[in-house]
């Protein structure tokens, strides 16, 4: 026995989502046609609205409907300083952080030789382009602290060296409220080599 | 900061499905946007059809597009055992056992005074109707082992005590593969009270 043809459609739908194995999907299918209905149809509108109309920013990369996003488009940020992410969700956790008014370069990925991305699926050209017809002082190196991460911001860091801009990298460490003992050498090492002075 | 119009009303929609709280909404928003547009359009059209021509099967009222569910439909099933569940997925739980061949009736959901649902609403009418009219020698009332599940069982049975009927429940007991040591002195007294003869 299975349902019918529209119910295992959508169950089979659901299982593009990530995390969402069959049980869950399952779940999920028969929570909306018992229950919700309208959340159905909403889900379905904002769907296909977002698919169709969300594309990139043009100046920074995130993603947006509009032309340029509302960090781009702010008049009152600061334009010497700018920091580049691997995606939007990190410009939203550092934007929430409350400690940078600077713009922001959205790479939509890492450099990935494996998967084939390399630098023109970042666009690098864009980023280097904007370094070198702006008064940018400071580039701020914010990809994510793993290996893809890290090889991107060093190549990026590479290939803009002959321009006058400082470039800097977030910083590694301890986390905050974390506990020594169960912090991995790796971090406890970068922690201790980065020391600074307190008095 | 937060993300353009579309995006949020995106991740906003994701919110109704069971279990999916704001982290996860976005992950599953940005994981459509980012890396499976197809699977978004996918989804939006399967929710939609199905939230538009799904109804309940005339016979048994499972979920079903079309007027006879797959099993109503069926002419090689048993018409003399009825099995009576509480939702579609327990339909599926017990097609899957292999163990049964007869007819269903899904109630979609259990009485609940609290919630204001009451005998008109689980289809109580049809089913007594259905039972009157057909040559049902045996009711399984295969309601949840919850509360408000056996309270359902029970009023089923009430009711149609003036027909001639047998009424069975299915066995409560300790779950094969459990461990006597953390079963829950509910379910054990129930097993030890429906004891079954060996030899």
């Amino acid at each position: 026995m299975s349902f019918s043809p529209l119910i295992q459609d959508l169950i089979e739908a659901f299982r593009c989502l990530p995390g969402v194995g069959p049980k869950t999907a399952q779940r999920m299918a028969f929570h909306l046609l018992e229950r919700d209905r309208d959340g159905a149809e909403h889900l379905s509108q904002a769907l296909v609205a977002a698919a169709e109309k969300v594309g990139h920013c043009s100046r920074c990369r995130t993603l947006s409907e509009a032309e340029l996003c509302e960090i781009c488009s702010d008049t009152r940020r600061d334009v010497d300083k700018l920091c580049v992410l691997e995606s939007p969700v990190d410009m939203l956790a550092v934007e929430q952080t409350g400690g940078f008014n600077g713009g922001y370069f959205v790479l939509m990925g890492h450099l990935s030789p494996i998967d084939g991305i390399g630098p023109d699926d970042l666009g690098l050209d864009k980023l280097f382009e904007r370094l070198e017809s702006s008064q940018i002082s400071e580039l701020i190196l914010a990809t994510n602290p793993t290996v893809e991460g890290e090889a991107t911001a060093h190549f990026i860091a590479e290939q803009i060296k002959h321009l006058d801009i400082k470039v800097t990298r977030i910083a590694h460490g301890v986390p905050v409220g974390g506990e020594l003992e169960y912090v991995d050498g790796g971090t406890l090492a970068h922690a201790l080599a980065g020391r600074r002075a307190l008095n």
